[in-house]
């Protein structure tokens, strides 16, 4: 998913177009998918009027593997372009926001192979950091959560395609609009299971994450263990 | 509140301690506070074996203005060895983590505003950028929690003294260990008011962390409103 507007990172630039260490967000993201031996091939959804820009970032070989699709009104509606574009032999799909474009390889693994180990619908999720309080229209606070039971989110979220195509259709039917497809997995009434995530894989929203992922590219490069990171 | 271990960064050194921008975390944290027209007095939980570096961080004319309070063996035991100092002339108490270094002294203020027009409690919290999920023992996830009614907590929470001390003595009672102290007092019954929070009153946690806080310094003094920075 790269068809969003994502304005906060500053610029006329929708946000997979923004220049990372030197390399655009949505090129990252995609290095790093094709980094895993478990991605057979890569649907990127788009800005519609983005789709040139999207097309030239990819070599000659990557093309046979990456599809550009263009993106809809919301979110919910990319998505559903991207997965009416998938067929019979896609038996496991991951949808991945572009914005956690440092998600390592590994991570995809991860999320396969919990897949393969049978579970219909599975998320990576990090422990919450802060204290997190729900509050109601008057701003006072009506709940202050567990932390210890609480996971913030991330991709890419993976599923048996079958569930995912399910939930969206009931979705639609419905008129749900959620902030992730498990949610729609979720009310659907199937089973999500929630595995170890990576603070690489954290959202990219702010200028001050991008100044964070430069850190950690120039980090991990001089570690040495680059392995996880594209090659630009 | 500087008496946290806090090894996540690295090193021996309690995170209070760790270099920020040349500065260690806790001076950046003092020097916001003391900014603030709304704040009288300051007193700082440290490790117990800390004090004399804390007290080294100190000028001649601000000890007649900050306390050192050496801290417990949690962080619940930590805050009521501070509140042991207050006076009945501290009318209003804002209980604040040196880890949020940079938050802005505009922040204290608003906290102890809302607190002048009323609020025995009051917390700044930022809406939650992730997708945050309910997970039981089995992994598997129990809930998804309607974001926008969301927000994660930061510091300085602010209280009516009163208000404050009969929550941490209620909890003592009780055995009650939280997150944070705005919780001792919901589980009081009292109603806690959430206001706006800052981008800048983020808690440093990682080295990532730190790495934002110093590319925010940098941002702050390149784009001249260093006002709401401290002097090193």
């Amino acid at each position: 998913m790269a068809a969003g507007a994502g304005t906060r990172l500053g610029g006329d630039v929708p946000k997979a177009f923004v220049a990372l260490s030197g390399l655009p967000i949505v090129r990252w993201a995609l290095n790093q998918a094709l980094a895993c031996p478990d991605v057979a091939r890569v649907i990127i959804v788009v800005p519609p009027d983005h789709l040139a820009d999207a097309r030239a970032l990819l070599t000659e070989d990557e093309r046979a593997r990456v599809q550009l699709v263009p993106g809809g009104a919301d979110r919910v509606a990319s998505v559903r372009l991207g997965l009416a574009h998938l067929t019979d032999r896609d038996g496991i799909v991951l949808v991945h926001d572009a914005a956690r474009a440092l998600t390592p390889p590994a991570l995809f693994s991860d999320v396969v192979h919990a897949i393969r180990q049978g579970h219909g619908a599975v998320v990576p999720g990090v422990p919450v950091v802060d204290t997190v309080k729900q509050v109601g229209d008057d701003g006072k606070v009506t709940a202050t959560l567990k932390r210890s039971g609480l996971r913030a989110i991330q991709t890419p979220q993976g599923f048996v395609r079958e569930v995912l195509v399910h939930a969206h259709a009931r979705a639609r039917e419905h008129g749900l609009d959620v902030t992730d497809d498990a949610s729609l997995v979720e009310a659907s009434g199937a089973p999500v299971l929630v595995i170890p995530g990576d603070p690489l894989a954290e959202k990219i929203t702010t200028a001050r994450d991008l100044r964070a992922a430069e850190f950690a590219i120039a980090s991990l490069e001089r570690a040495g263990s680059a392995a996880d990171l594209p090659q630009p």
